[in-house]
């Protein structure tokens, strides 16, 4: 039976930008699994109402819908047991990668390309975006990228424990990727996809560890519409 | 042939306070394996000589010597692979959990207990240890922990990864403690060990699970000399 992913898009349609999308798409193309992507708004709350919740991204493997990237990891890693492992054993461990990524690493990029994300959104999901997003920071979206040079510090000091990491290992993972590499590298996807503002220098080690991710599965994610940056 | 561990002690030698010989005490229980505990002190550099560098913790395994807490628990899941995993299979983000606790917490919670851990001291580490943290944070170490109240808010802020991954299992590792628990709990048992400031508040997640590991082991960590707080 074939698999359907909802994921996030933008005014265009192959413009898929969501940090938690990604880290769906690339679970599902460490387990060579194929899905049909279906392009899906902000504001398309009744397309995904099988899943009994309103966000992005939705799984659906026949009969079964799942929501949320985490959920959807673990639903592939127990419904696909003899294709390669995401967590290797060590689910709990990448669970605390996943909430650093959107703990600490999702607001202080937030700050970075919020505006930029604004801008490539389908006219039909701007009011709900500004509304939601402009809540959840207690200012104007433009406010939040007001001081780019100041956050872009914190953004790389926050990067540090993988950084220290990626000098020992190419990747989280070890020599392969996990699961763990996705859920940080979605969010490095949601740059990629929204925005041109260079978020890490050349020479760090954790943009070689970007390049590698891109290249993964014949070049998966550096294929998708973005900015090479 | 016996296990030696090299610790560092404080005026008391039973005060045993670096948070990276707590990694190395909570990975040798876990492997069920006894250890000979030799105090050390900053300033015995020639007693661990054999380990060609200047730093505890160090394990004596036979012939064998081997510094560095995460090198030492990467030795004894290689040495004792048939005791229990310390890794599960998932060495790689192992080791970025410990390199968030280094990068991120360590420091954060040296603005708390910086001035304890000086008074526990032998009297003849109090100047090495002054000159060299003092040299690390670019102050006097009176001021590094002159605003607890505004640093202990910003290492509450920091834990929220590991609160966030608490609510959802009890331990890093899921259900049972694994070698990521013990690189963060090593940090805790630095504070408890050293300093009376109350860290954490009763009613986080954190200190459930760090009264959880207190009580591994037969309460190994607990029945240390420390303060209950």
């Amino acid at each position: 039976m074939a698999i359907t992913l909802y994921e996030l898009a933008g005014a265009e349609e192959a413009r898929r930008f969501s940090p938690h999308c990604w880290k769906a798409r690339m679970a599902l193309a460490h387990k060579g699994l194929d899905a049909e992507r279906v392009a899906w708004r902000f504001t398309e709350k009744e397309t995904i109402a099988f899943s009994a919740q309103g966000r992005v991204p939705v799984l659906r493997d026949g009969d079964r819908g799942v929501a949320d990237s985490w959920q959807i990891a673990c639903y592939l890693e127990a419904t696909y047991p003899d294709r390669p492992s995401l967590f290797r054993g060590d689910e709990g461990v990448s669970r605390f990668v996943n909430n650093w990524a959107d703990s600490v690493l999702l607001p202080a990029l937030a700050r970075l390309i919020v505006t930029d994300v604004f801008d490539h959104l389908h006219e039909k999901d701007k009011a709900y975006f500004r509304e939601t997003r402009e809540a959840r920071f207690g200012m104007k979206l433009e406010a939040v990228t007001a001081d780019r040079e100041q956050s872009v510090a914190v953004f790389r000091q926050a990067l540090q424990p993988l950084r220290a990491t990626l000098a020992d290992q190419p990747f989280l993972g070890g020599d392969q990727p996990v699961y763990a590499d996705y859920c940080v590298f979605g969010l490095f996807m949601w740059a990629r996809c929204s925005s041109a503002f260079p978020i890490l220098e050349a020479d760090d080690p954790v943009t070689a560890w970007r390049g590698r991710l891109l290249d993964a599965f014949d070049g998966l994610a550096r294929k998708a519409p973005g900015y090479d940056c």
